[in-house]
């Protein structure tokens, strides 16, 4: 088992993705958020998408218990919002990069797009989530390259050779 | 709605993926495959993962219909595949680029990693379909960087300036 966990996480190391962050307000109108490598298309008509968390994330309670979330499209100029949003817990809202949008939801401000999602299925599978949200409004923002996450590390996008 | 539906074909033109290729063998023993974008981590203890699809898809009787799947991840060097895989349906399997491996599923050459997964979940939603495979097994192959997706273009990463 040990050997198949190896190729799984080094099969995904060489998976690269794009970088948002999906924010939420919990039971005490308290912001969540955290940056995730997983988002994802589910359809067009209607407009839907998903992404993936561990239920262990400090984040799940908020995505448990709330009926929307803001899912924020990161550009190369939001690496330092990235961090913020994927370090100590206590200190991601501590600042003026958000501000209150649609249901009261954390709103990044200078990502390159946001969408406001209502959550359609939560699926529990092992210690994880399946998160799909229905989405229902959102903003199209400042036009940057993608940020982007490979191998640990953040990157951009560069040409073809 | 009409909105809405622009708003988010806007936002994920600006989401960047990392390219992937699914395969499985259809009930009459047809290998049958597409390319996609929505590959995601789910866990690792046990390793499992996610990808999206319309059930419109040419594929989705072969997905509907079998236990396991091989997802390769492609790299830069397999530009033409992600093309072959995504083109002509009837055209997609012509050639040297695949051959049978485990349970039959056709391998594709000279991938930078493959996984086999075994389907424990086909979540139907709207018209397309959420699944989730647990991985049973894969292979680590040629070390390039990852071949991305980006606004209807292929595309490579490069260093953040």
């Amino acid at each position: 088992m040990a050997e198949i966990v190896d190729v799984f996480k080094e099969a995904f190391r060489r998976h690269a993705a794009g970088v948002v962050v999906v924010t939420a307000m919990d039971t005490d109108g308290v912001p969540a958020g955290f940056t995730a490598t997983s988002l994802a298309s589910l359809a067009v008509n209607p407009p839907m998408a998903t992404f993936n968390m561990a239920r262990t994330s400090s984040t799940w309670a908020a995505i448990e218990n709330t009926e929307h979330v803001a899912i924020h499209m990161l550009g190369v100029h939001n690496r330092q919002l990235a961090a913020t949003m994927s370090g100590e817990h206590s200190l991601r809202f501590v600042g003026d990069h958000w501000s209150a949008g649609p249901f009261g939801l954390p709103i990044l401000r200078g990502v390159t797009a946001w969408l406001l999602g209502r959550i359609v299925v939560r699926l529990p599978v092992a210690g994880s989530a399946v998160v799909v949200v229905e989405v229902e409004g959102g903003s199209i923002e400042t036009d940057t390259e993608p940020l982007m996450y490979h191998h640990r590390n953040y990157r951009q996008l560069g040409d073809l050779l």
